[in-house]
This record gives structure tokens, sequence and C-alpha cells, in this order.
């Protein structure tokens, strides 16, 4: 087969762009007798690819007791791997350790999990989490791990591309810290971290952190450690005051660190026994992304990161359909990939669901396939796409893991399976889609640190705005606004000087309290470059650890944005009128120079002003945070990207009907998505050059996505 | 006009069954020119009554200056008044204290919020919520109150129907509660409570509560005080010890009685004044019905409680549009208000929103409207029918208040406007639906102390099963089950008789830890006299004052049931396989003559028994709790409730789509309905007398409700 990599833009087969099309295929599931057919069913519906877990529990089913082939299929690893090659089909291997699959144990073997109570991770009071919840650096469980890796991960070498077999990714765990997460908090076990030793890790962490100064922790801390391993983390939750943001943060960084290490062990004992292709690891959702930038770091050309993209699973998810709340969590996570570097994967795909109420029906699962197409999806893998019967005394949930899956366990093909075929030809038959990329109007600063800090600093203390405040007036408030008001936004790193090139776009950045010095500085050479700037709502006075930065605010000559106590907002901003609609952030003092653009009408507080700055930059202040709900929204977030020089993509009558518009060359396809319950109609404009092309109507149905090419 | 009244089935004017369709209709917004001809709309549109707050804010713009009459119409109460009369409809006046309806101060006067900040509730440590949620019994805010009633109350008077008026109901304040649960907790008003007073409200509550015996108290809250006025209350959230719990119930009961205190003292005033109308209370949503059990006591027979019942008023809401969630929720509020006694009637139906985004779609709206239909609703008054300008400096949103409504500020008719001329005209055509029930073919205990309990016992602690779980058991799982499987459930009221007469169908009780005396002695008496009870997931040993009580248990032969700690669960419950879908709680003890129905195959504990009662009974335990999301959840539950008698009133083949069949001598009609954004088919067939009719196959766009006549 021919080798399939990947660059940020997208997946090639040699130099052909191509889409990944992946297909959840377990063998251990699926009986040996029905794999071909299976497999040549995936193929016609555009498939290239099948990924497969490879269950620790299943092929070490008593310790050091390792058991793989056999005639039955279930273990036949190597069997699968040859069929999948001979039907052409590229295989993303994911040995684990963690599998979850509704595998007992999350896949784990059972003797591991009951012989060894030890390994399981801990809460910040020393309390384990659930049987499976495993501290993954804990070095009994390496070694155990380690014992696995030495048997599974010669068997997927053997068969990787460069030896004429098809495995042409290996997943590192699955789902990392969602484990711990989802049953505890962050992982706190004593051992595994090194509380109180003087090598132990966290120790090492601080120290190295704080370059050895002891002193500087406890100026940071507010506390009096007479030596590093006195450190310990401090409890979760709680008080916003600069010291406990710190301390927790800190936590959460060594912590990430502690991910980024496991990953790198798991990819160092592949390599070492010769699996030589790239690493995919998958976010378990589209907010988890900001998670593994250290873990991209260490693993750095090797690892392709991508994210799960479930959009319901069971009655307590909060939808039970793609919504636009959906598409803007999958429009940043896709962003997000694109940004580190990645095409755009969606490594778990609705395909089905472990559920069998709520359902996952046909027309929403197009919906979905679509919608994450047109925000930016170069690759996908349906979870799943075809069952079996648990190997006897493995499965969590049912005997059989149909999963509702396009093609049922006893072959059966279901109406879902004809959308993927559909989505599989459209994607065949416009193979430049995989080349495209959105056509914008706007940029959005899209801060990692910010999609972070719900984390570790989950108030707004006495700050004027929290960072996790802003990472969700980024998402509920700007991003949303701009759909609704048919603008076209496309993220950019602030930590990256990429965003830099451009002057003539106009960028938004939604700015917390905090903002690290190197940032700040890169917007004013933005600034100084002339670039246009949009910024809400408030202005950073503090560097990333919540010391005295104000290089931003000296830049614009040392304006102030507190929080306004205002009884009920009532303003005229640019024109547009608000009234209540917002938290509104008064400038108590306005930089010298600058326009007044808009005051509350009672107390005549200024919140928002535009300012010319040195080397022919814009920069509009806009003190309002929001969450989307009124068409003045969109009027003034239009209005003040247009004093900034945005020239509209396109525009749509209707702010229920959202629309992408993705182009490669000379192609260019838009996207119409109406994701309501009800039908919806639209006019829909599409800029040609410098002027707005004709006026083109759509009659959506309920939960339908459109593409014309223009 | 006829005088129209209300009995537990329905409204009536004189004999005749009328359906209540009120509008919300604001004189104080829509122009007066324009009343007339949208009051001949909404009558067009089938409307029968509008209602309209009566802002104090407005009436009495500063302290003792009241205003009313005027030829702009804004404080025109008594010509909207006239002109409603005119126009042959019936008025539900609603003049406060509070009205919310986007208004500043939540239609409080500015003055009295801003120069009495004494009155605002406060929270456990006495940090005031803020400007606009009051104390409601503070003293000064009575005297406050008072002086406005004494104005709008006589003028309500004066234009009831027994003096020629179209004044039908008045409603008392708005959304009780809400204004001091959503910002901030209950009310611990020092002053208002009268904490550390002898004679204080508290002190003579608990004094009441324990009848004077403090060593009672004491041993009930593990304190030590000397004397009564020194039991303040206790923080709230926390831990769930039998201490903790009895100390936040009795503080809850006791805030719930102030609330009725609160709503007496305005009936009385009302009253005093001459307006011998029924009163009306709006439960702000379709879970806090419950906590007005002691204002409907207080107040019966005057008063006639409602629920509002929006699905989406903003971004933040769960959902977009009507869902199965919604549908469970307002199937058990109406279920509820029946029980207490009322026609079910939705006071506010939602008829556009103050949010232009997540839109209020027309498709939506209509599967909002007949959905609250088939399941029992008996009146609505859609909020709001027509809007226009606020009175400068009294709006909190927008200056035209609009609503998105289906009759705009400019007169102009929107789509919305013929979904409800739709739902006017079957009402209308169908008279007999006003007395129509749900033929039912199982009945579940609607526990009121159940469906409070979240507020006092957020987590199970020490017990088998908290009171806030079994609601939500009952909710997620038996009754979503429920309807998944065709089946038919009408709720009964565990604390009342009523459900012992029916002893043929079966009952089923979701019980927790605790349950009272007296409705474990009415179980009993139930299956004394060969009732069908359904009893899970475990049985109770508690009273409702967390007391030991185990009358139930004893009259089964002492079985025990504790949470059972399997690693995962599979289990054969009466030929169902069940696979880890579900908490399983074990009986360690199960009684003499019961016939096991199923086991936990690992460690074999018993998690299902069935036992013949003294008196011919028939009781099945099942010790499982789940969350809905199985196939076989519905085939386990259907299986039990046939053994105890079940006899399904309808079929139907799709899970997705759910049944109501409405029945009123002769009558009969099937609802249904498809509350899922893709099309639906299902085949269904309706029981005629001992058999199934004709099986009838619909095909069901999204957001759909069908009704056919069977």
């Amino acid at each position: 087969m021919q080798p399939i990599r990947f660059d940020p833009t997208c997946y090639r087969i040699g130099k052909r762009p191509v889409y990944l099309n992946s297909g959840e295929f377990h063998y251990f599931r699926v009986p040996k007798k029905d794999w071909r057919r299976r497999m040549k069913l995936f193929r016609q519906a555009g498939g290239n690819c099948l990924a497969t877990y490879i269950p620790w529990l299943i092929h070490e089913p008593e310790e050091g007791c390792f058991v793989f082939g056999g005639e039955d299929g279930v273990r036949d690893l190597d069997g699968f791997l040859r069929t999948a090659c001979e039907e052409g089909l590229y295989v993303l291997a994911r040995p684990g350790p963690y599998q979850y699959s509704e595998l007992a144990y999350d896949g784990l073997p059972g003797w591991l999990c009951r012989n060894y109570p030890e390994l399981r991770a801990r809460n910040w009071e020393g309390k384990p989490f659930r049987t499976s919840s495993i501290s993954y650096l804990h070095p009994l469980f390496l070694e155990k791990a380690r014992a696995w890796f030495r048997r599974v991960a010669p068997r997927i070498a053997r068969r990787t591309l460069s030896r004429g077999g098809p495995v042409a990714f290996a997943q590192l765990d699955n789902e990392m810290a969602g484990i711990h997460e989802w049953f505890g908090s962050l992982d706190y076990h004593p051992e595994t971290m090194g509380f109180g030793r003087p090598e132990g890790r966290y120790t090492c962490f601080l120290r190295e952190r704080y370059r050895g100064d002891l002193d500087a922790l406890n100026r940071a801390y507010g506390t009096r450690w007479t030596a590093f391993e006195e450190a310990g983390p401090l409890k979760p939750g709680g008080e916003a005051t600069p010291e406990a943001i710190r301390r927790r943060k800190d936590y959460l960084d060594f912590y990430l660190g502690t991910i980024a290490e496991y990953a790198r062990t798991l990819a160092e004992w592949l390599r070492e026994a010769g699996v030589d292709v790239p690493f995919v690891h998958n976010s378990a959702n589209p907010n988890m992304n900001a998670l593994f930038v250290e873990t991209c770091a260490a693993l750095k050309p090797d690892l392709l990161l991508g994210s799960d993209h479930y959009y319901s699973l069971g009655q307590d998810w909060p939808q039970m359909n793609p919504t636009p709340k959906y598409a803007i969590q999958a429009f940043s996570s896709l962003e997000m990939l694109r940004l580190l570097g990645f095409p755009p994967t969606v490594h778990e795909m609705p395909s089905g669901s472990a559920s069998d109420w709520p359902p996952i029906l046909p027309g929403d699962a197009r919906a979905c396939y679509w919608l994450n197409l047109a925000y930016g999806m170069k690759g996908h893998n349906y979870y799943i796409y075809t069952g079996g019967p648990n190997v006897p005394g493995t499965g969590m949930g049912d005997e059989i893991y149909d999963y509702g899956a396009p093609v049922g366990a006893n072959n059966e093909v279901r109406p879902l399976y004809h959308v993927q075929k559909e989505f599989g030809r459209f994607l065949a038959a416009r193979p430049w889609l995989a080349l495209s990329t959105r056509e914008h109007d706007f940029r959005f600063a899209l801060d990692f640190e910010y999609a972070r800090a719900g984390r570790y600093w989950s108030g707004r203390g006495e700050f004027t705005f929290s960072s996790a405040e802003a990472h969700d007036f980024l998402q509920k408030g700007i991003l949303t606004t701009a759909h609704c008001a048919g603008l076209s936004p496309a993220a950019c790193d602030p930590g990256s000087d990429e965003f830099l090139a451009d002057r003539a776009t106009p960028l938004v950045v939604v700015s917390s309290a905090s903002m690290s010095q190197a940032r700040q500085e890169r917007l004013v050479r933005f600034l100084q470059r002339g670039g246009k700037l949009l910024l809400a709502p408030v202005i950073p006075e503090l560097d990333e650890q919540l010391q005295p930065c104000t290089v931003l605010a000296e830049f614009l000559g040392r304006p102030t944005a507190r929080p306004a106590r205002l009884d009920y907002l009532r303003a005229l901003v640019d024109g547009v009128q608000l009234n209540a609609n917002g938290d509104p952030f008064a400038c108590t003092r306005v930089p010298e120079g600058a326009e007044v653009l808009g005051r509350d009408e009672v107390t005549g507080k200024t919140l928002a002003w535009r300012l010319r700055t040195a080397g022919g930059g814009q920069v509009i202040f806009l003190g309002l945070r929001w969450t989307h709900g009124k068409r003045v929204h969109s009027e003034l977030l239009t209005r003040l990207l247009t004093r900034l020089g945005l020239k509209q993509k396109l525009t749509c009558s209707n702010p229920n009907v959202w629309t992408v518009l993705r182009a490669a060359g000379k192609k260019r396809m838009l996207f119409v998505l109406n994701l309501h319950s009800s039908p919806q109609e639209a006019t829909v404009a599409v800029r040609a050059g410098a002027r707005m092309g004709r006026a083109r109507k759509f009659r959506l149905p309920p939960m339908t996505v459109r593409c014309v090419e223009v």
C-alpha cells in the first residue's frame, strides 16, 4: 500500500490530497468469517482506513499469559491486519493501554485492576478513584503496561506500511486525562507524583518552574516553606485568589506534563519495537484539545492530535442532535487542531451509540458529518462502523456490541450506512476539499491557556475578568454572534507570530485580566505594523502567572477597564442601542486621542473607544461581554469590525441559518446549515471579488446542511 | 360576561366545559389605538382570555405618587379592562408585587429597591441578593406593597365578573421563590425570619414542629441548644448526615411556609378590596410545583396553581426546542397540578422569547402546544401574545418589547399567530377534550416530598437512596422508559387515599430510604386490599424525618436492600439480561415465600423478587435504578408490570415515537409525537375492549404531533 502522510492541511497518499475516511472495526468482536465482506462494504461506502482497539484484557487474560491468534479470530490481530491489507484499507492500531469501548475495566485486564489496587489514581485527599482509573505513571503500572507493549508492539511493527502492511497510524492510549477527570479530578497519587520527596516529580517540576528560587515560590503562593519538597498541591476548587490560582495552575501544568511523559513513554516503547508510523491521540471531546499542548510538544513531529466529536451518548448529554452550540464547539476544536499543525481529524465521529435511546438518527448524523466538514474536518473515524459479540466476560454492556452501527452484528445494513456512503461519495468526488481552507473575513485569537483555565480559575474573584470567562465569552458570545451575523471567523494562535503577517483582516482578541508578556508584546507589534484589533471586554494588566504586566496597556496609553456595577445597562455603542444585553466593563481612563464610541446612558461611563496607534494600527476597545441572544449583538460586532476594515465574505438573511465558505484554488463551496428542528429559509449572497454575487434562496428542512459550489 | 369556573377536570363557562385559551397582552406596552384590533385578532385565533401584569413601577413612579388612567393608555388599566370586556375576553389580572416581564427591578418601583436596601433577601451568611430580590415578608416591604394594593386592588375589584367586568382571575405575585433561588438561595433575612428571637417566625415554626420539646429538636439535630431561639438554620449544601438533612428540610418547609404566608397576605388584601375571583399563581417551571403545597393548603379553595412551561429562553437553556426530556417534565408538572386538584394550566406558554436567538420557531412551538395538550393541559396563557414599546425607563431589555410575539409591536401578524389560530380551532372543534383524561395502563406515585428533596438532600450520604435520587429515577428512568415502551402512565398521590380504590391497575412506587409512616401504612392497606405494587429500587426504613420507620418492610417480611457494590452489573431479571445498565441494590434478605425474579450472575445477589401478600396483594421488588437508555429497560418494565396485570392501552413499534391516548365518554384521541429533529415512522395499535385494534402506520416529519380520533 502507498504511504499515507499528513501535513498541516490534509492527508496525502503519495502527493495526492485525500480525505481520511476511517471506520472503527473490532476484530475481537466482528466474526472472522464476516471480516472481508464488511471491509468490502466499507470500501464501497468510500472508506480508506479502519481503526481498531487491541484490548489488553483480551490478549493478557491472566497475568503473564499472552494470547494472540487462534481460529475464532477474536485474538487474531495479525489475521485482521493481513485481511485489511488485502482489502486495501489502512489501519489505525489502538493498543491502549486504555480502550474504554464499553469493555470491562475500560479495556485493562481485570487481574491488573483487582490485584493492584495501589495503582488507582487518587483525589486530593488521597481517596482512590474507581477500580479502573489508574495513575498513569505509577512504576508498577508502567511495568505491567510495558510487558503488554513488549508483546503487542512487535505485532503492530511487523505490519506497518514500510513493511508492506496496512498499519498507517498507532494510537497512544485513549482519551487521556478523561479517566481521571470523569471519575474524580486530576490525579494526586502521592507515589506517582512524588509529593514530599526531594526528587519527586512534583518537587522537580516546581524547582524547575521557579528556577530553584524557593523565595519566588513562596512569594507566588503566599507560603513559608523551607524546602521545595514541602510544597504540596492545593485543594481543587475554592477561592480565586492570585495565590490559589497560581498553585492550581501550576498543578494543572504539572499534571499535563505527566500526561506528556506517559505518552512519550508509550511512544518510545512502540518505536523501540519498530513501529515506524505516526502516532495519534484523541482528545475525549472538543473542549479537551488544549490539555495536550505539552503532549504535542513532547512528541512533535511524530504525533497527530485529533478529537472525538460526539453530540449525544445518552440521556444526560445536553443535546440530542447536532445544534448550533455543538457546531461552535466542533468549530473551535477543529480550529485548535489546525493551529496545532494537524489536519483536523475527528477520531471518534458519531456512528451509533452504546445507548439505544436517545437515538442517533441517520438524518441527525448526516447533518453532523457535513457540519464537521464545513468547519474544517480533514479526516474522521466513525465510532463504530460495525460490531459483534463481546468476548465472554469482557463486555461492560450488552452481550452483543452492536451500537446501532451502520453495519449491525448480523451484517444487517442500516440506513446510517447509506448516509456514510453518501458522505464518502461526496468526498471522493471533491478531492479539492481536502486542500480547502475557510474563507474568512475576520480572525479571532484562540488562546489555549484560556481554554484550560476553567480547570484552575473557577470564580472571578477580585479580578476584572477570569480566563475561564474569556473562553466562555469567545464561544457563546463572539463566535455565536459572528455565525448569526453571517460573518466568517478563522482562528489564530496568540502564542505564535503567524498572525502578524496579515494586517488587513481585523483580529478579535477576547482578553481576561491575565495575558502573558509575550502575547501582549506580540499584540503591540501587530498594531505597530498596522494591524487592526478589536479588544474586549478588559485590558490585561497581569501576566499568565498573575504578576503585574501592562505592556499592552502602556502601549494603548494606560486605559483601564473595570466591571461596571450598573443596575441595568443602557448604552449606545457605535449607534447600536444595548439594553441589559451584556455585562459592562467601564473605562475609568480613556487613552489620550481615543475616540469614544459608546457610553452607558445613565452613568455616562465609557464602554467603547477607538484609537489609532503608532505604526498605523487601529484598536477598538469594547467593554462588553455577552451571551449571544440579540440581533443587536450581531449589529454591534459587524459594525465595529467594519470600522476595522471588515469585508464580509457573504451575507445571509436569516440568523438561524449558518454559512461556511471553503475554498481551494479556484474551487469554492458554500455550506448552508439549518441546525434547528424546524424548516428555515435564507437568502445568501457570496462575495465575488469586490462585490457581492447574486443572492440565492435556500429552503432547508430541519437538520440539514446544503452544499453548493459557487 | 358569563362566569368562568374551574373544577379539578377543566374550566367551565356556565356548565359548558371550555378550554382556557389566554394570551398575555400588556396594556402598558400595546398602544391604546391598537388594543381593540389586536383583541379581535386574538378572538379570531380562538382566544377567550387575556392576561396582563399591572406593574407597580409604572403606577407608582415615585413613592406615594400613584398614577392611573391617562390618554396614552400606558396607565389606563380601567380602559383596558373595559375594552377587553367589550371584546368578550376574560382577564387574568397580575398586580404583582413582582412582575419580572423584563421590566426594570423586575417590576418593583426603582425607588423601593434603591431607597430601602434593607429589604433585600439575604443568603445564609447574611449577604444581600441583587437589588430587586426582596425578602417577601419584611414588614417594610409589606407596608409598601400594601399601599400599592390599596390602590390597585379596588380597580381590579370594580371590574370582576360579578360586577359586569371581565376580570375572572387575579394572580398573586409571580413565580414566587424564583427571585430568591435564582439570585442566591432560599431567603435567610434575619429580620423577616426572626432568627434568635423567642417570637421570631423561625423560632415559632420550630417550636410548633417539635411541639415545644426542645430535647426532641436537639436529638433530631444533634445539637445542645438551651432555648428554641438559639436554633439557627444550617449552611446550605454540604454533607448528607441525618442531622443536616433534617435541619435543611425543616428550613425549606419553614421557608415555603413564609411563601404561603406571603401569598395569603396578598390574597387577604385583594379580598378586602372586593376582588371576588379565584386567585392564581404560576410556578416558574415544571420542577417547582411541589414548592407550593403549603401555599395551596393555605389558600384552598381560592387558589388555582399553574406552571410556566418554557423550553428555551436563551442560549444557556439545555434544549433549543421541545424534546422528549421536556415532555417528561411537562407531563410530570401537569400531573402534579391535576393531583393538587386543579385543571392543569400552563400560565406561561412559549410564544416568542426575550432572546432573538436561539429562536422560538413556529414549528417547534406547534409541537410544544400539542405536546402539552396531549399530556393533560386544560388551559394556557401565551407569553406573550403581543407587545409594544416599554414605558420609557421601565424596560430592562430593548426599547420595544416585541418578543417575537405572534402579533408584533407594529401589528404585524407573524407565522406563530397562525399556529396559535390552528391550535385554537383544534380546541374549539373538540370541546370534549377539556373533559378528557389520559387512558392509562399503570400508575406511578408522584411524591411531592421527593420532588422537593433536591433542595435539602443533595448527596446520598450513608443512606441507601436519597429522595432526590428517587425523583430523578422516576423521571429519567421509569417515566422515560415507559414512554419508550409505549406504556401509558398516570400519576397518583401517595399522600392521599384516592389511589386505594383501583386494585386492578399496577402501581409503581419509586422509594428512597425515607417515606412517611402514613404513606407506608397506605401502601400496606393497598396491598391488603389486593393492590398490585412494583417497588424500586429500595425499601424505606425511615420516615420523612429520617427516624426509623419500617411499617412497609415489616409487612413485606423484613426484606432489606442495600446498594450492591458490584464491579459490573450482569443480571438476568425476569428473563431480561441486564449488563451494567443500571445501579443495583441487592437484597441481603428476601422475604419468606417470595419468588426470586432476578440475581446478579457473578455474586448471586438477589435483585428482584415477587411476593403475594395477605389480602391478595402482589408486590414485586426491583433493586435497580437506571437512566433510560436501553431497549432492555423497556422490556424489563413491561414484563414486570405484565406480571402485575398490566393491559397495555396501545402498542407502538418505535421507541422514539411517543403516544398518548385521551378519552372522555365515547370520544378517544390518539396523540403520536415525534420530538426528534429527524423524521420517524411508527406503527401504532390501540386497544379496543379486550384486544388490540387495527395497527396504523404514521410517518412523522421532525418535531410533529399527530392527532387522530380512534
